[in-house]
């Protein structure tokens, strides 16, 4: 998860080799699915590394749809679809920060789901932990935070 | 699409040959996810035959998850779901009827979908032919529906 | 619940009327919201009578939004909000046929909702009929739709 | 907005008395409509001022709807019925903070609504404060709050 348009280009290096080590895990890639930003970003990024990627699109149509990703799920459900997003994903890594993304870090941990935040911003690093200490890592690179997500899936089929 | 504990027998032995038939054209087959009726018939005959299958959960877990699907897209909307089914499926084929599956006819009718009616149902036939006559597409047997979603392909990309 | 645009004139002074009893009996009319066919027909006729509307839009914003309708519910679901409608009905009265109302009536079904066909259209009674008899009522007009929700709430309150 | 049952005893207090100054101001009261925390006081504020009160619930029944909402939206949604609950408001108060409190925040936001926090909490105001400066409001207490929301509606109606 991550930011759209707003997104600065250390978010986009940092997406687009998120993208190849997920691939490289032999995990799926969901994202939002739109062309543009984190998601386009990791989209070629598992593409690059022969991922297999999954977008979960607001619109009603294909016209937004990043070209790397393979499955396109529809939902015309505007934002409410960043709740399918993260109900849907075994762990989830935000990477950069804003509303969008925010929206996406809340409900995953509203819905009992882990969460690692790939981000400089301070703000929100210290907003999120305070809110779900027990749920929420902090990654300084996408190598660690491929780790990271390595623990919680490992703690998840532990269970 | 079909229904879940309605299922005929005959509904069940076409869904699996229709999963088959969808997975051997090199298509990805997407359902409600399942495990029951026409959606896990489906799937096991897609991936029988080696190919991708998609599930679209109604719940906000997999507790309910064919064993079957490939990918699971989890929605915990309930039977709002049915509308992501049909906008994420480039062609709809209903196996089998009853009350949700012709919410999801109906949707796919209503979303611009064309939808082939696999079914000896007269009512649900004349029903949505009535409604939609230019969308609904009638056929006997998995192999005439398939041989009409190549149709439906066929006319979608020379748009 | 009945179409917007390809309301039938029948439709709309049956809507009409119906918004009108709706209102005399006290509840609250829940309608799609949009300014176009029945859901209009029924709000403006629910207003003149004194009643109260709620109007369940698709849209992300009030742009479609009847004028006769006193609180909006802003989705941005597209046809997928039609859950929500039946959902939050006590009983549901379908005025008129169409693609959309055939998808909200078996939402309604399937959902375990108790449905009144207004309509005269006979593809629609049979199809609705034999997928859930005990659940699907018909009405020749306003009056005996409103009757019938009368029964239909009294069975529901000696649960 | 706010939350359930996280909810500390200033924010139960402060929401009494919100529910009790937007009813005032004859404005309807939106919440999210269970039997807890904010949600609850706020509704219960309302009514005991004599206003109207409308309920987004997650569920797909009226088990945990709380008596003082007059009218229940059941959307069978989970935490996706908070992308409802904000866009279908004119402006939003957030009356404490927590998780599902912060996607709503986030989800208003970002779908371009104004926000006023009414939260002792550092985190909660400087990380949307820093996302979203100019649509971000900070209150002290509840008449503060109804005093912004009296600016942000009427700058919205002379737009």
């Amino acid at each position: 998860m991550g930011p759209g348009e707003g997104s600065t280009k250390s978010d986009l290096y940092r997406a687009y080799q998120l993208g190849q080590l997920i691939a490289r895990q032999g995990w799926v890639l969901l994202t939002g699915g739109r062309k543009a930003g984190v998601m386009e970003a990791a989209s070629i990024g598992a593409k690059d590394a022969g991922g297999l990627t999954i977008g979960i699109l607001p619109s009603n149509n294909t016209r937004s749809l990043c070209e790397a990703v393979d499955l396109a799920i529809i939902t015309d459900m505007g934002n409410a679809r960043n709740n399918i997003n993260v109900l849907s994903s075994d762990a989830i890594i935000a990477c950069g920060t804003g509303i969008g993304t925010a929206s996406e870090i809340a409900l995953g941990l509203k819905n009992g789901k882990k969460v690692v935040l790939l981000t400089d911003n301070r703000e929100t690093q210290s907003f999120f932990t305070s809110l779900s200490p027990e749920n929420v890592y902090l990654a300084t690179n996408p190598k660690d935070a491929v780790e990271l997500v390595k623990k919680i899936l490992s703690s998840l089929s532990s269970q």
